[in-house]
Parts: structure tokens; C-alpha cells; sequence
């Protein structure tokens, strides 16, 4: 069932690797079928070198395995609550990268300093805010994807792709796993030279004319970046 | 003797390498046999490459090698305080890895900052008192061991699976050799995220309700992460 | 047409991915032949791993494709203004690389605050001034190319062989495009080590007489660096 | 001639390598024989690739070259001083190592802040004077070597094997240059992690006491450390 998105999800998960995101098992990518409400995801604690097409889980709109041997993601509630919040979205990629994560444990967002976020993050990038002790103590994953859907309110999720989790770390969202996956990688870039021009007395926001024109000519109608079929 | 846990050991010194925590001959991992009251360790100042399963040394509790050619690590007496001192670990390794030794030079606990420390280490990580002359004067080695078991006096040894030395650097344990060499992987990392934190401004800890979550989700009879056969 | 620039050309953009300059598509090398007028440049947003020599694009002065199927890099009118403005250099190199670009989103010039900076560049390395919206709406690229030139005024570029676009990130250039791409390397490493020297407190430039003759000991007829033939 | 040392400096010149100690031509391990006074040294501005041992360049200690086609390095001045000034060393390393060269920038000495940074070097590791623009202009490369030796005045060289050059960045010897190249490796790293300490707050030198413990536990008749035969 679902042999492409398997196969997709499975290299997404493999990119995570690839750009040096993740150790161990510390991260995770999915993808929806929006006409079937399924969702494939990494299997929860299972080593990526482990990981092949055939042991991706595939699981509904409320969670339940549909196919596969193994747990699904324990953040399998987290994704399922981005793909309801954000509809336009067909991938959703988690991991504890360092950079956004210690933006994310000193409960910041990541401001836009240059041209490098502003090709790809629409503005600052989110940080969420704390979660109470019945949050935590209730379905916390699903509370997790809630308080994402609540740091994006009124924004569109295409136009910034991904938010800080409060003391904990990132999730990032695209129209495709393999998108998700290269805009956590470049999420991690763009968090490292953000706090490198921190440390070098910088804190001036990108000029809201220069970020229009980067965030614009690569996305949308007038976009004029890349190849015409892309 | 003991042919599986040389084998072990070996790999999980090797573990080091792979993990970027070493370079030359700057770290060591040790695996302990409680029935028969043995400890296989790595050899003092051989190269990670000339290493093999047939050149672990074998040393019984008073530190005094039962089988090998080669002197053991200079640190011996050290992972055998440990043993003593901790009977439910299995293995113990020490590194000079670079951001968590720059916390034990800063004689500084690490501070848990967020989930992903949470989910490996149940609090901040403790750094040891500085040692008297007389203690490195003296047994210096087994001297060390003992301001570590001091540093986790009242704590659960596999709650809080590492310490730092006082000007140092870590000391990391676990129920297996592996087990320990992979968590001192995780642990330079928590360190270099929290090192991050701290430059970006964050100082807030970790909530308590946010900290129980991560941790007992993955340790104890509640855990939910990974796979059940785990 | 142009098969020998063409190869460079390709060669020097895989040297940005063996420096560790580049993620994605994220920076651009050319190189010109200044008797026919044409500038040979990395196709847009197309991956590294699918460069050849043959998908290289050939443009005029004007920046109108002369041959090749891909769009020219979208920054190709600044790498055209560069030509322009610096009639002795021969190849252009833009990347995001991280420090480099902290300096630029820092909005501050690289202070010359050692030898490894005086074997290369020759004073401080200048950051350009803000872009007005005009410039930005307007032929932004080609602005930006001439806000380069604006902060380069009376400076020989060869012996400043790079600026820092403000917000924006570095541009190098050279005789050839495999000594920008080399520069651009240089740069990021110089930056890197600024940063850190002021993080140690280090503030002082280096000294006139050192500038010099570590610059001069590289470069023009005094030069005894390197072997004769060089 | 000298068909083993040219093989030895030959190989410690890789290691600046394998060490990620240099790029393009950023270093130079040269190696002496004390009987006939003679120093094998890298050629000038030859890629690390482009090495054999063939091609090292043979000087004696006015800095003629007696065997080979190539010049040699530039700074074959400094090593000639080093030999002449340190009876006790057999090889010498220059490197521009990014964390040693960022202290060597900030003109500060590398405080002795543990034991990773005890196990090899016996107090901080000191920065020269500034360089007079007398010295610079005139036999500057030879004035180089002259500023160490006075650095280490009254200090035993192979207890203190390193030394900051003001503005520029680290020299280190040793009594064979194998030994030599991984000193150099060993110093970059003792310098990240006393950045690191810094940054954290750190400020404490190591106790004396345990200073000399782990000095003198690896070095001198009394050390412990390794296997005998060492």
C-alpha cells in the first residue's frame, strides 16, 4: 500500500542523515495521502541504516496502524495534528538539530537577519509558547502539534514552513517529505548564522523590502529563481 | 575469556571514533563481568586502529590484570570505583569530548535545558568537587572515582548516567559497555546544544512536569518510545 | 563554444561543495572571456551533483543567453556588473557560506586582524551599504553588483579580492574562476577565525608593517611565496 | 640522502591533513639530522596532494638548499632558529589551525585550564612579543624564530612544545616531526576547548597539584601512562 510514499518517506528520513541533522534516532519525516487520510511514518526508536521501504508504518487521521510490524513515531500524534491545522501541507520532517534546537531551548524565534532566510522563511520563525502541566500530562503529543497550529495563527504555513517547539526543538513542514526534510536541513543553516551574527553584535531585521524581493522571487506567481519546469 | 565481552568492549571503544569524541588515544571503554568480578578495558596509549577484541586486558577487581600483554588504561582504577560503587551498570567509558570537557573545565553542572537532555539524563549533570592534594597526591585514579560516586550520592546511577570531573572531563556509565559509549555520544551533544542555549541567552531550565515526560517516557516501567521487544 | 572556460567553470563550482562553502544550489562561480565579451555561469537552482561542463550557460554583457538550454543563475547581471567594474578580474564567485555571511548579516566589514588574512586581502574586507528600495524593486541584482563596485571605489580589486553584500552575503572574485572559488574558501576560514578572535577579546589590527609584508611576501614583483614558475 | 627523515616529514605533512589542521598550503613540517645539520622541509606553496617524498627539500642550517629542484618553504628561516635555539627537538610544525591562530590573533597565551591541556603541556602556552618593524622588514622569517625562543626563555622546550606567534599563529616541535604534526593537532584542540571554557564562564586555572599529576604521570622518569616499550 502506498508503495511511492513509502519509498519517499524512507529516503526523506535518509536526508536527515545526510545533512548531519540527526544522531541516533533523533529525528523523523512523514507523508500524507490526503485522498486515503494515511500518513507513513518512521517506526519509532528504530535506527536509520535499519530502515528500508517495507518497515515504514503507515497509520489514519486518528493514529491507529493500518500497516507495518513496528510502532509508528512516538511524535505520530504531532504530525497528524500539523496535516489537520495545515491542509495545503504533504510533509512534515522533526528533528533536534543543534543550532534550532538551542533556539528553541532559550524559548526564542529565530529573527530573519539576511537573504539566506528570507529565500526561504517569510519572516521570523516562530517559537512556541510553554506548554501547562495538563498539556504535558494529557495526549502531549497532540498537544504539541496544537501549540504549533497556535504559534502560526493567521500565517500561511507555506510561507513559513516551520516553527520552534518551547525547550524543545523543530518541526518543519512542506508540500512534499523530501521538501520537509532539505528545509529542516536548511532551517539548521539558517538558525547557525543567525546566532553567529548575534555574537557579532548584530541585530538588525532584514529590511522589509529586501525580504519581500528573496521570499518572492523564489515562491509564488512572480517567482524567477530556478528552472521554469521546477 | 570472556570472548563476547572482549568483543564488546572492542566495539564500543570503536564506537568513539565513529562518534567524533576522540582523537588519538584519548578516551577508553570498559565492560565488567559481575559474576566472575572482571573487567575488560582498553589498553593504555594504543591507537584506536591498532585495537582488537584479542588486546583488551582483563583486570580483576583490585585492578590487577587476570589476561593481556599490555598494561591496562591509566584510568582503570577509576571505571572500577564505579563498579563498586554502582552495581547496577555494566559499563563505563571515559572521553575528553570536546564541549562536555569544556563544561568540566568551567566547573560547571550542565543544566537541563530541554527535551532533548530530558530524554537521556533525569536532571542537570553533575560536575564533581575539585580533589585535594592529598587525593591526587595519592591514589589519584581511584581518588577520582570516588568524588564521582560522591558527585551522585542519593541519585539513581542509571537515572543520571554521567558526571563530570572537576577540571577534567566526563565519565559516562550504563547497563552495557555500548550502551555507555552511545550515551556519552548523546551527552557531548546535550552539551554542545546547551553550551548554544546559554550563548543565545536562555537560561530557564527545563520545566519539571516537560522534564518527567521526556525521561519517563523512555526509561521505566511507562515507556512508550521505540519498540516493545527494547 | 567556450569548451576550455566551460570546464573551469564547472570545475571551480564543485570546488564550493569540496570546501564545505555551499548546501543546496546556494552559490554561483563564472568566469569571462573578456575578447569575445562572454560570461560562462552556473545554470539557476540546479544541484551540484547534476552540473557538467554542458549545462554551463553562455550569456553577453547584457546578460542574454548566447547558448545553453537552463536559465543563467538569477545573481548572473551582479557577476556581469562585477566584469564591468573590475576590468583585471576573470572569475566571480558568490556563496551563503556561514561566517562569511554572519559578518555580512552583522552588517560589519572582516577586520584584518592577522597574517592568514594579509596573505590574501589587503586591508579590511568591506561590507556594502544598505540597498534604498529602489535598488531594490528596481534591477536588484545588477544594483547589487554595483553597490560592490560603489564599496570597492579606489581600492585595486585584485588586492581586495571581496566584499560582503550587506544582509546578503559574500561575493570574491580573481584572474580565474578556480582562484575566486579558492578565495572564497580563504574568506570563509579568515572570517572564522576573526569571529573567534573576538569572542577572546581580540580587538587590535594587525600592524601596518606585518599587513604588508605578508601581503606583498604573496603578491606582486617582490613576491617569494610559492615556486618560481607560479 | 636522507631517505628516511624525507619519508617521515614527508608523512607528518599529511597528518596537518588527516587532521583537518590546513587548507590548500596553510603549513610546513620539516624534521632535522643533527649529525650532519641538515633540515628536511616542504616545499613552498605546493597542494598537500602534490607531496611525495621526493620532492621535500633538503637546507642546511644557513638555509641553503643542498637537495632539490623546489624552493622551500618560507618559513624555513623560523625552523632553522627553532633547531638552533632548542638543541633537544627533531621536528617542527607551522600551521594557521583555526582556534590556536584566533588566540594567537587575541595576543593571548592558552591558560592551562585542565587536564586534556596538562597531559601535554606544562603550564600556558605562551604568545610572543609584537615583532618590531625592524624585525619585520628585515630578516623577518628569522626574527620569527628568535621571538619564540624568547617566549620560552628558562623554559624546557619539551615540556612547553608550542608558542604563539603575535598576529600570525602557532608553532610546535618536538623530538621527531611525527610527534611534531600530532602536537599541532593536539593544540588546536586544547585551544577549542579553552575558547569553550572561556565562553562558559570558565576562568579558573588547573590546580598545580593536579597539573604535574597528569604532566608528569605521561612525561619524565616517573610516568605511568602507555606501555612500556613507549
Amino acid at each position: 500500500m502506498l508503495e511511492a510514499l513509502r519509498e519517499e518517506v524512507y529516503r526523506a528520513n535518509l536526508l536527515l542523515v545526510k545533512h548531519g541533522l540527526v544522531i541516533f534516532t533523533w529525528g523523523n519525516v512523514s507523508g500524507i495521502d490526503r485522498e486515503r487520510g494515511l500518513v507513513v511514518i518512521k517506526p519509532s526508536g528504530v535506527p536509520y541504516e535499519e530502515l528500508s521501504p517495507d518497515n515504514m508504518v503507515i497509520v489514519d487521521m486518528e493514529g491507529r496502524v493500518v500497516e507495518g510490524d513496528l510502532r509508528p513515531s512516538t511524535d505520530t500524534p504531532t504530525h497528524i495534528e500539523l496535516y489537520k491545522a495545515f491542509p495545503t501541507i504533504g510533509g512534515v520532517t522533526h528533528t533536534h538539530s543543534t543550532y534550532a534546537t538551542a533556539y528553541a531551548q532559550a524559548c526564542r524565534p529565530i529573527p530573519a537577519y539576511g537573504t539566506t532566510h528570507a529565500d526561504y522563511f517569510y519572516g521570523d520563525i516562530p517559537c512556541t509558547r510553554a506548554m501547562s502541566e495538563a498539556e504535558i500530562s494529557g495526549d502531549y503529543e497532540a498537544a504539541t502539534g496544537r501549540v504549533i497550529a497556535e504559534a502560526l495563527e493567521g500565517i500561511d504555513p507555506l510561507s513559513m514552513p516551520a516553527a520552534l517547539v518551547h525547550s524543545h526543538g523543530p518541526f518543519v513542514w512542506a508540500k512534499t517529505p523530501t521538501r520537509s526534510a532539505e528545509l529542516a536541513a536548511t532551517l539548521e543553516e539558517v538558525a547557525r548564522i543567525a546566532y553567529l551574527t548575534e555574537q557579532l553584535g548584530g541585530q538588525n531585521h532584514i529590511d522589509g523590502a529586501l525580504l519581500d524581493k528573496h521570499f518572492l522571487r523564489k515562491h509564488g506567481s512572480g517567482a524567477y529563481y530556478g528552472q521554469k519546469s521546477e
